[in-house]
């Protein structure tokens, strides 16, 4: 499946926040292409005619190839980061949270799962600048979740051994999905994110109270 | 980090099978190449250079790029295959068998990562043939963990609603240790496995017999 058909069953970003509109057609453009073809092996060349433009028309919205990885990543990672402070900020139990933080944050890396790809697994081609911002917004992901199971924790609903190596397996299951999810595959992104939330309550040994609260 | 620092650190395949020498030097630099810089920025001419021959010397072993991905790939997935199947055949109880599985397959995707991220990433890259074998491969090696599964939920040992798609996050949750596990972090790959040992049991609610068999 080429990268177009994927990104046309795709609910992902709309990148509102990205003006002008061909700036955001730009960007648009450098997802699909560095999804397809991978960061290094992508030109501004490429990325401009992919957009309809002329490669000088780029140079007025992006100064280089990695002005653009670096802002798709750190939009991605900040819109990561929202979903999980929402999830985690919520004013339910541990276990309710925890599973509403699972369920939109495998939504998110099913439905935008190019974005995902680009923003998960280019981390090591940003500059060290760039990167250590992006590293930044990472470490705020991993206190959101790991917030939830210390809460989880301290109230005696969640029996953790290891909060910090279960904190990172939550998130790298939730990220893995960017990389098997598939439209055609037999999983809604909502059916993926209610299976990962059951799994990810029995990982920290959440209570099970039947047809009790959020479950 | 270069994958040059990073491979130094694995205990990763010797790819010993691959002979004569000249064809497994060639094999090794093409792995750290793609893992570097990704199939499509890869050139056969990068590939030979980083083995310290010429491009003429590459080609007696391998008529294409595709050629040596297909072989990585192969020899990959047929390893990852061998770790389950080891495991999935084993004497223990679907408890014993599964912590075994999840923990040597750990091992291998953080002691070998530079291998096991181009064999899990690049699986895109690979002609229609070759994809349609490595995607047997993948199904196999899916049958192994089901099997496990599908024995222990027939035992009475495990209580999973869904052995299907439990499955395939058990996989994925150890195929991720490939993107983040770091030879400089604060685990060892053994203990990454005994974790997620532990995560995946209780994932599929095994029983926990305190002191018991395996645990």
């Amino acid at each position: 499946m080429s990268t177009a058909e994927q990104t046309a069953g795709e609910e992902g970003p709309t990148w509102g926040e990205v003006t002008p509109d061909a700036a955001r057609r730009l960007l648009i453009a450098a997802v699909e292409a560095f999804a397809e073809r991978g960061y290094h092996a992508t030109t501004t060349r490429d990325i401009a005619g992919r957009a309809g433009m002329s490669p000088a028309a780029l140079y007025i919205h992006y100064k280089t190839k990695e002005e653009l990885l670096h802002r798709i990543s750190r939009i991605g990672h900040e819109r990561a980061l929202g979903i999980l402070r929402t999830a985690a900020s919520g004013e339910g139990s541990p276990t309710v949270r925890l599973a509403d933080a699972v369920s939109s944050f495998v939504r998110w890396h099913a439905g935008g799962r190019t974005t995902a790809r680009v923003v998960q697994y280019e981390l090591d081609s940003l500059g060290p600048e760039a990167r250590a911002e992006i590293v930044a917004l990472r470490r705020q992901c991993d206190a959101q979740v790991r917030e939830i199971i210390e809460d989880g924790v301290a109230a005696g609903d969640f029996e953790v051994l290891d909060v910090r190596g279960t904190t990172l397996a939550v998130l790298s299951l939730c990220i893995d999905v960017a990389r098997w999810f598939n439209t055609e595959g037999p999983w809604t992104p909502d059916e993926v994110g209610a299976l990962y939330a059951d799994l990810v309550l029995r990982m920290v040994g959440a209570e099970r109270a039947p047809g009790g609260e959020g479950r």
